[in-house]
């Protein structure tokens, strides 16, 4: 949009990602499920921590995830979420900063320290995660600056955001900003047990307030308590302008204007960590939303990012995405 | 060593890496030379890190990589170093015990933070780095436990270590202590600028304290300021028992009992990052040397060791090393 000084501000918890290598076993001792996001407390933290091996620590978060693919795809994007001024919190920041996006919120100066995600991945490539949200409880309305919501194109929001209690009422004043000034709201719904938290109110949020819905297929179905994709979509119908639903190596199906069509995977030499493919794929997405492109090639850009960082350990890019797009796209 | 409780303790620099993409522009904007360990400030360490891009956080260390490299190997390993209570010093603590390595050397409790080593990776895989020492500087006498010197078998010492002014106290308690109980004392040369740094103090532990000696190329040649490997092997014929030169593509040669043979590089798909090149080798020698192969084969461990860290990004192997060595020796 010509007027928004950003393509999308992403609002979201402020994640430092601890990644290590796991098996199976390593999971049921620890009690994680397999392939969700289980939230943890600080000494469950410090357990679980002490029992993983050697990690790789990168600045991680869904939503933020999926602003540093958007500034790698070359869009104007900014951040809201929460650190702690601590060594992880300078870590979050930097990073973020470091592709391109615009980040002031300002660092949590007492309390919990920054939020961090252990990230088990086993040999299948599925990613396990326990998070502790630490300082994102503190995000609140004041970290929400009405000019910088008015100046942005999308609101982009996670639905992890509403696991801090706080966050809620940031959420609400981000949204009733959006609308005000004819901005779009789009929402991510995060994880199935996410959903399970949240449903009422994500019902409430998908049927008033959001425009782009992304999703994948155990969330969606999570949402309206169905069996099928396709009974989600129908309860979908008539509601969000457009709904992204992410199907893993079968692509994904987008539902907008009343009609659904799918668009496949791109392949992928060999799948080495699956965190971030969701974030990732819709920085692909909103990419091509922002650039005005039809929708089938909006879906299109989100498989080539989600092929790529499934390709990698961790759930951020370290090749030219804007590169890889244009070459893919042809 | 059956008499050993340990196979080699290390004594080094305990440092996170902070690893991110540059090319050659970058470098010279900061004003770093391609390819070496500089040593920077606090402040310039801030303002190194606020212009580079987007980092991942590993453990790290010379010396820390190769007895991690070891213990993967499965070595019984100790390593000596000294971070600060922080975050980073959390992780670096965790990792390196996460590996199987004992490491106790209690955390500083005021001071500087934990080191970091900054680390631009170029597109030909050169690592260039700048490291803060942080809390190295606190290391002393007193974190030299004698009885682990007097219960390891080798005992592993990193050039860097002549860095931080207070270390070398206690590098020569724990050679003196090695000495007293008959274990090996190895030494790595870590960096030609290193060696420009404390040649007289390299040489004159060379002279009289180094059973092992690893270098490279540039390294060796520094010490004894000639123009050729050749040169520098007989000035150090008849002072250590052992001395191994890597060569990079060209692998290494060895010097052992006034005989000299070469060994090749193992080959490699596609190199990604050649940091901790050099601390695999060793670590992958040094595993020969306690499991007293013949000299050959412990440099085609090493070699097979660097070959693997050098195909991933970052200086500790993610794969089962022990598995690895032990299919490419067939």
């Amino acid at each position: 949009m010509a007027d928004a000084r950003y393509d999308v501000v992403g609002i979201g918890n402020a994640i430092v990602d601890v990644l290590a290598h796991a098996d199976d076993a390593f999971l049921a001792e620890v009690s994680l499920a397999k392939g969700t996001m289980s939230l943890i407390d600080a000494e469950r933290a410090d357990q679980v921590y002490a029992a993983m091996g050697p990690g790789t620590e990168v600045s991680g978060g869904s939503c933020a995830n999926t602003m540093a693919g958007l500034a790698a795809l070359g869009a104007r994007t900014a951040y809201i979420g929460k650190v702690r001024d601590d060594e992880f919190g300078d870590v979050f920041a930097h990073d973020i900063r470091g592709i391109g996006v615009a980040f002031d919120t300002p660092a949590a100066t007492n309390g919990a320290p920054t939020a961090r995600c252990l990230i088990l991945v086993t040999p299948d490539a599925q990613r396990t995660m326990a998070t502790y949200l630490g300082a994102c409880v503190e995000l609140g309305p004041n970290d929400v600056e009405p000019d910088l919501i008015a100046a942005s194109g999308i609101v982009y929001l996670e639905g992890y955001l509403w696991d801090p209690p706080g966050a809620k009422d940031a959420l609400r004043k981000a949204v009733a900003i959006a609308h005000q000034y004819g901005r779009q709201v789009a929402l991510t719904l995060s994880d199935p047990f996410c959903v399970e938290r949240h449903r009422a109110e994500f019902r409430a949020l998908v049927s008033n307030d959001v425009d782009i819905l992304f999703a994948n297929e155990q969330e969606i179905m999570a949402l309206y308590q169905v069996s099928s994709v396709e009974e989600a979509l129908e309860r979908l119908s008539g509601r969000c302008s457009v709904v992204a639903v992410t199907r893993s190596e079968r692509g994904s199906v987008v539902l907008a204007d009343g009609n659904t069509f799918a668009v496949p995977a791109e392949p992928v030499e060999r799948v080495v960590d699956t965190t971030g493919a969701g974030d990732l794929y819709a920085a692909g997405f909103l990419y091509g939303l922002v650039r005005e492109m039809d929708l089938p090639t909006c879906a299109r850009i989100g498989s080539i990012a989600a092929a790529d960082v499934i390709s990698r350990f961790g759930a951020r890019s370290e090749v030219d995405l804007a590169a890889l797009v244009k070459a893919r796209l042809g």
